[in-house]
């Protein structure tokens, strides 16, 4: 089969053998497969990676020891955990220390004709959700990770920092909340994208706000971006930490314990809420693909995925 | 009067003016008033401050117009707030942006014979504490301010981080909290206080927990606590900021996003809970007191505290 495959700051396509399932997990063959910004990173030589990344998918069940499986179209749950910890007993499988990550840690990925998760990873995606959408469903559940861990009121002003993908997603996920949001970021195209959602934006540097939001979720990106929020959170509000960054980060800590901020890690969430969503058509996915490619194209994916400006690369499996 | 007053990194004392009375302000006499970090910093020169230092006190009311205070020996919320804002009505006066702060910002401080606050700010003392308890009020409320932001469960294992006063004092209100509270600080002399006081102690790199603790206080006052704290906590635990530092904290926020961390800055707390705890008699204070001066001697106070491995300096009225 046709897989994808990092090393030394390359993509290189290759023939790889069809991936073998375990008991328990099911075969499955892929139908489309987003390139995410971490996958950029891995190419970039992040986490010391190489091998076959991927992790954004959607996909048929090829084989499969599950009557409910078989023969679906699915998502997967990217965390493989171990089941037997405190983190899986709490039903907090994304935090299991012993789990593999799909195309980043310890499990091949998505990027090939075939991959294997396991049966309990697996969602099937309802028939008028189409590949394009589903697709979005890991980084949609991220987004919605935010409303899992922070109790924001219906009717909240909420700040958006940066208009990435992840940005315009989160941006979309609270305005369906009811929240009023108001996005920032640098690329009025992007902006564009945001206001069409119902938010409404400003580009970065325009003014310095301070002290105006009970809520701000930081998703530029950049190491500055933390220091923005934590100027712009009111005494008490809260920070929703989105941006990974491959640097150590500088922040003044005094003004967030003078003014007794909070600031929120979030990371990946349940697929429930985003499956769900995509089911109600409110999140509008469509402006966010800049472009796709088939699976023997990888490599030309990834050019694209990494310039500026660019929204999600897609590759057809 | 006699009065402190700090300039140019020297601490005088000086002859000044009895202040006066604003209305709905009652003037009180000073009785005994303790030396804080903060002061030390005010006289290294930290927010520009020059002037009258001093917000940890119990005084007797001199005159006032409130029959309920007239005669009384009172402790005094430091901030002095608008009672117009947002954020003053909702009952958060600690974090009014029009506010002055006693001895810090705007407001001469308690390091005088006489001094003046709101009437609103005062609470008249419990006849069974005696002064040099009263005096803890303040850095005692800021102990207790963790339990009002955080739901700590009563039988959590904490990690409280610095065997500072306020470290000493936070590991106390944990333990009559009902939480198991491991102590790390450097100084084996303070961690003995600790001991005494229920915790249990570990000296600062004997080993390097990693995700132990859910909840995690950081009051090391040192740049590098954070880190630790992020090395130590569990995954979606929680960690409080208690160190106020002058300096840029470089953290690596990737942990924090990754295991889902929240990190909650606190400050200043309510007196009520401090005081019922101080009237409770749970609270051991006699051994964090190292040394007291007669205010004429204040400069010898500042000696003191500002030397490593003092604890609470006072000063006598």
């Amino acid at each position: 089969m046709l897989a994808v495959e990092l090393g030394n700051r390359r993509v290189k396509v290759i023939q790889a053998p069809k991936p073998r399932r375990r008991a328990g997990y099911s075969l499955l063959r892929l139908r489309l497969a987003g390139v995410c910004n971490t996958d950029v990173e891995l190419l970039r030589g992040y986490y010391g990676f190489s091998g076959r990344p991927g992790h954004e998918f959607v996909a048929d069940v090829a084989e499969s020891d599950s009557p409910a499986l078989k023969g679906k179209r699915v998502v997967g749950e990217i965390n493989l955990a171990c089941r037997k910890c405190e983190w899986c007993a709490r039903g907090l499988r994304r935090h299991c220390p012993n789990r593999a990550v799909l195309g980043i840690v310890n499990h091949p990925g998505a990027f090939a004709e075939y991959l294997t998760l396991p049966d309990v990873n697996l969602f099937p995606v309802p028939g008028n959700i189409p590949d394009e959408h589903a697709v979005f469903v890991e980084p949609l559940a991220a987004a919605c990770e935010i409303l899992d861990q922070v109790a924001i009121p219906k009717d909240a002003r909420v700040a958006v920092l940066g208009d990435g993908k992840l940005g315009l997603l989160i941006a979309q996920v609270l305005v369906v909340h009811g929240a009023q949001v108001l996005q920032f970021g640098k690329h009025e195209d992007k902006l564009r994208i945001a206001r069409k959602s119902g938010a409404t934006t400003e580009i970065t540097g325009t003014r310095t706000p301070v002290a105006e939001f009970d809520f701000v979720v930081e998703a530029t990106g950049s190491a500055k971006g933390l220091a923005a929020a934590v100027r712009m959170v009111k005494p008490r509000g809260t920070i929703v930490m989105k941006s990974t960054v491959h640097e150590p980060v500088r922040i003044d800590t005094a003004p967030v314990i003078v003014n007794e901020v909070t600031l929120v890690g979030s990371r990946c969430g349940r697929f429930e809420p985003a499956l769900a969503l995509l089911q109600s058509g409110r999140i509008h996915l469509d402006e966010l693909i800049s472009e796709e490619y088939p699976l023997a194209k990888a490599p030309a994916g990834f050019r694209a995925a990494r310039k500026r400006g660019t929204l999600k690369v897609l590759l057809r499996g």
